[in-house]
């Protein structure tokens, strides 16, 4: 089985980042019987067409027929009526005789049943082996969905900024900007990827950051997601702000005290209150993250404080870190993410390397927790 | 002109790595009038023959000429009685016709006076532009030679372990094997390329390290400089066992009480204690640094706690980082170099990064002080 078509159509899948959310990034190509290509197409937002749609379209308008064609998707067509028809009735309705899927969709309503559909309907398919490097790509470009249909929460990804020293903040509190333009732009298209942002109220009040992302040509915005154990935002913070981009944002706030008195003032500026109690007067945060995965979060992207990121590391809800360290020593200060004291250092936090680059005069690091994506691998 | 052969001698010259210390790493090839190499060779170990010598000598065992050849040097023939005699007569002695040559030689005995020598003879004398890839290579490879001639100091590197949020101890002090065996592996090559190995004596009595090369088929160990205010190293510290590879090593302890106890002790074990007094009862890191320039230490390789690298910093005596981070998070501990505290973030320590590199499961992050090569750039 020839993959350069599958190939294409991962490329033409990324292209659905930043807009396809919370559907997966999804590519199709067709092929005609006679090998050319006739038509391409990628999820697109929320409620409108899914790749295969978009590539049946394709062909069309070039004046193809689809009769008798392949049809390469790097995800299985949809069974399903979810916000639109299923992708299958469609392939099937355009006389598509072949499908090649990347990897099965692990969304329990789809897994395996779009497949079933289509050989039921005459269509010849094939499945790539799981561990094919278009599959894994497939998988890897939509790990936060995979996230949430297996895990039933979002991948959690915490974004750090550091001198090379670990040093987020200097003794008298002094932090800002401890990074270039060029990794603040590049941290800027992580949060437009994820789903949401998630912070806490430390940072809100100290640094009354919008937490949007201010890229050219967005369509939609990150939702927002603050742990905010007492409702000590202000209705007046900036990230009630309208942010860029046409689409609607969600702010969500997950309270521990049933009883918070901003509560209402915050639902009256568009906002949820989510009472989330966990211990110590403090939000549960897996419980948070389970209510932000029922609400379609596949990538959660935490920006937040030294508090905050020290929690979610010691409670194990931290799947990938994404490091920018700035080219400088600063010798004391604030860490990272002051969680422990460890009494050993095999307790410290495993990690495995994905990629380092240049971004600017910084260097971001990418890592993530030993064992997350285990999910992802053995499918 | 063709640098080809000059590209092919700066190979040449990285194998005088950890061999010709404290004399310069450089590569000779010889192209014979018709265009054939007819002989190459390195530096060899201080004493013996200088890359010239070797080419020479390698042309005459092949059977070959030498009469009209051209030498490709990576750096200016030496002029001078030194512990070898002059390369520039045996180029002469040998009917060399051409000599081309990366970049001139910085020592004050020499510089420019080994081309003016061989033009006296006769010899047509051709210099690459001083930013050429191959010049720069060829000071590149030199950086602590050039160093020395020029600053009257070691080029200082200093080599550091952490987690990836800075961490180099827990807060109970436990350190060891933070980074994993190939990382260990690779700091012993920098350390075997140096001319000497610096700690402090809080190194030498919590960790009691040899701080020599485990590395085969070294003939030359670095030497050793323990920064030890009050003497206080033991004359049976491991330090002081016969290290690896045949070649005798110096022990050099600066102190800062001229009538430290010790110091008798240790010159029985064979070392040089040097009185180097500086402000509070502390060594003048300056001076020692100076010292060691007047010793012949080219490159420094510093392998210190967090209080001498912090002083060293803080004084701005260093001038290279090697730090590998471990893929892991510790979160509370010792930092790396804990000078400050700063009360502007702007009077950080600015770097400039120069690579990194996956070594094993760790991570390898080089960066240079913000300036601190300038005297290699601007020739």
């Amino acid at each position: 089985m020839s993959t350069g078509p599958l190939a294409a159509a991962l490329e033409r899948a990324e292209r659905a980042l930043c807009l396809s959310n919370p559907n997966p990034r999804v590519g199709c190509v067709l092929v005609a019987p006679d090998g050319r290509e006739i038509g391409s197409g990628h999820t697109q937002q929320a409620g409108g067409p899914h790749a295969e749609v978009m590539a049946l379209r394709d062909a069309q308008a070039r004046g193809e027929s689809t009769a008798g064609a392949t049809a390469y998707v790097t995800l299985e067509p949809c069974s399903h009526h979810g916000r639109t028809p299923p992708c299958c009735d469609a392939l099937i309705a355009a006389q598509v005789a072949r499908v090649v899927v990347a990897t099965t969709d692990p969304n329990p309503r789809v897994a395996g049943q779009g497949l079933q559909r289509l050989r039921a309907a005459g269509l010849a398919v094939e499945l790539l082996p799981g561990d094919h490097p278009i599959a894994r790509g497939s998988r890897e470009l939509n790990i936060g969905f995979f996230s949430r249909m297996v895990r039933g929460r979002p991948w959690v990804r915490m974004k750090m900024a550091a001198s090379l020293d670990g040093i987020t903040a200097l003794p008298n509190g002094q932090s800002q900007w401890i990074t270039g333009e060029a990794a603040r732009e590049d941290g800027h298209r992580w949060r437009a990827r994820a789903c949401a942002v998630l912070t806490g109220a430390g940072t809100v009040l100290e640094d009354n950051p919008r937490l949007d992302a201010r890229l050219p040509g967005l369509l939609r915005q990150p939702h927002l997601a603050v742990i905010d154990s007492r409702l000590d935002t202000p209705p007046t913070a900036r990230l009630f702000e309208p942010p860029h981009g046409g689409l609607p944002r969600q702010r969500w706030f997950f309270h521990a005290d049933p009883a918070a008195a901003r509560a209402a003032a915050l639902r009256e500026r568009g906002a949820d209150t989510l009472p989330m109690p966990g211990a110590n007067g403090k939000v549960d945060l897996g419980g948070a993250l389970q209510e932000l995965g029922r609400r379609e979060v596949n990538e959660l992207h935490v920006e937040a404080g030294a508090k905050l990121n020290a929690s979610l590391l010691r409670e194990g809800w931290v799947d990938e870190l994404l490091v920018y360290l700035a080219p400088r020593l600063l010798g004391q200060g604030a860490g990272m993410a002051p969680f422990g004291p460890l009494e050993r250092l095999a307790d410290g936090v495993a990690l495995r390397w994905l990629d380092t680059l240049p971004v600017g005069i910084d260097l971001r690091l990418r890592a993530r927790l030993e064992g997350r994506d285990a999910f992802l691998m053995d499918r």
